[in-house]
């Protein structure tokens, strides 16, 4: 990788400046194509939460200029000499991250996603000490192995969100032995990994219930999306009767929570799989736990080898996403939205159907 | 079960007669050998921590008088008509349950520790309307079901602190996929249980790390248990270099404690398992688990099914509890030091070598 050739490649993406979360076109250099790489048009480009907080350096990390944007599907423009599962002109997609060491545990195992040394898709540094930058972006170039096809057949906006949102659902459910019809999950929290936690779920044959504060998603969620029940979760009678019934609830609220009235949803064995990012603690007391043999744990996105059987799995099912689709000279009102939750439930940039500078 | 005689039986414990803690002989009735029932004399009987607390009402749920103690070893006198599994002379055991629905999923999936309607041993009501008693007393009637033979060649008296702590600690490590040769475990707290998990996670063939607060353990834990590792958790330095290292902590600290330092000692997959009742919450902050896909989970006590699946486990390896035996007329004072947590590790009474009345 690195290949230094004499006329420098550049793309123009849409970036980031300071912390005032307003993007506007950026012109930068992109590497060329070295052997393992893959030189990607971006056709899509989903927007996740997350990107608002990198965008807004709400984490503290944020490096400026930065192109977000880690749900890419775009069209292989050119592939390194040493890349034989791609070629120009297939149809693929890019997630999160676009590194990992190669060496350790987990790199080893196939969950790169928890290698310590993991690459992020933009706002890092690649191993040629430049910054990463993501897809709302002309163009990309990305390691072979972060690289997937996107199946035949699959719409490319309707992929998009599968990158991240997909996975970060697909993952726990296959990980925790969880992939297998007749379960009853609970999703709690009805965003745009909420949304897909439904649908993925509802596709493994699961019978879901959607858990929120308010009756307001009622119909959304059953009429919509296809749940089999809600539940307000400030009802307590509803919580009591709906007591030791679930296998598993998805828990995708990224603020505080108690998590108590959850856990006693759980069945025996029931598992909390927990997906927000949330730096004030979470609390629980241990006999809810104990007495259950309960389980509470966290994921993080998916491996690659996942985001295959992912796609895989969504196209068989016929699964799509819903979307909303935007051009990139409305991202920054998109942005905007999404901070509002103004969105059912996932806004994608039409990045190739856009102007870029 | 609950067949009527004209005469009645009797039999002598020690009991508590209120929250106190002093307990003195007490004489009542023992119900006949039903058809499933196996009526045992008491040979001995260790004395877990969860005795103190039920004595002492520290759960405000305690009914008097009562006659506590569940780790109980004991000889069959007598089986009921229906039992094959057990005839008079066997040498037995019973643990922390007496009965269960046999209907709900735990009960048909042989978990019948998470069955809602368990009986416990003592300070509960057996199904004839009777109140339980324990095992600090000269016999027992217990369904057969809930009686396990104590493998030949295992001492008796070795046997009974097996019958709670031991199962304690192989039920999850059984459960969760711990029972191989190679694991690195975490020890957290180096009491009844702690001992117990140190010496069972070696027969097992894991690398054992002792964690403790302080120095004072050490020559207790890498000296005399056979524990690889000692980590002082107040030792910035240690735990920094301890990071990521584990695949296991059983946490066996009965009051609140922070769960960061010890989710950071966990690899990715690590399980921290929960083994003390806290009714003051515990926190820790999602990344911790996130990122590294971390279980935070609790078990209790262990099925029937997995006491005898242990008793053959530490029998095969010879392992063998440490304990200090007591008579009777000294469970008073043995309460007391166990309050001050001055015993190695178990005491267990000879309760056939004592005079009861």
């Amino acid at each position: 990788m690195g290949s230094i050739d004499a006329a420098e490649r550049t793309t123009t993406g849409w970036a980031a400046r300071d912390p005032s979360g307003i993007l506007s076109p950026y012109t930068y250099s992109l590497r060329n194509t070295g052997p393992e790489d893959v030189y990607i048009r971006v056709l899509f480009c989903g927007i996740c939460h997350s990107d608002l907080h990198q965008i807004k350096n709400d984490l503290g990390q944020s490096n400026y200029p930065m192109v977000a944007g880690h749900e890419v599907v775009g069209e292989v423009l050119e592939v390194g000499s040493d890349v034989a599962e791609h070629r120009a002109g297939d149809i693929v997609g890019v997630g999160l991250l676009v590194g990992c060491c190669r060496n350790c545990s987990p790199c080893k195992s196939d969950i790169e996603q928890y290698c310590n040394k993991k690459i992020w898709t933009y706002n890092d540094v690649h191993s040629d000490g430049k910054p990463t930058q993501g897809g709302f972006s002309g163009e990309l170039v990305v390691d072979k192995k972060f690289v997937v096809k996107i199946p035949e057949g699959m719409a490319a906006e309707q992929a998009a969100p599968l990158l991240c949102a997909g996975v970060t659902i697909y993952s726990p459910l296959s990980h925790f032995g969880l992939k297998k019809a007749g379960l009853r999950g609970g999703i709690l929290g009805l965003g745009g990994v909420g949304h897909m936690g439904v649908k993925i779920a509802k596709a493994m044959g699961h019978h879901v219930t959607v858990i929120s504060s308010s009756d307001k998603k009622r119909e959304e969620a059953l009429g919509h999306l296809g749940a089999d029940d809600y539940l307000i979760s400030s009802d307590e009678d509803q919580m009591k009767a709906a007591a030791d019934s679930l296998d598993y609830i998805i828990d995708t609220v990224p603020v505080g929570h108690p998590l108590e009235p959850y856990l006693s949803l759980l069945r025996v064995d029931g598992k909390l799989v927990l997906l927000g990012v949330i730096n004030t603690p979470l609390q629980f007391i241990t006999p809810l736990v104990m007495l259950g043999r309960k389980v509470i744990t966290g994921s993080f996105i998916g491996s690659m080898k996942e985001t295959k059987e992912m796609l895989d799995f969504c196209n068989e099912k016929g699964l799509s996403s819903q979307i909303e689709i935007v051009k990139m000279d409305y991202i920054n009102t998109a942005l905007e939205r999404l901070e509002k939750n103004d969105v059912r439930y996932r806004f994608v940039v039409d990045v190739a159907g856009s102007k870029l500078n």
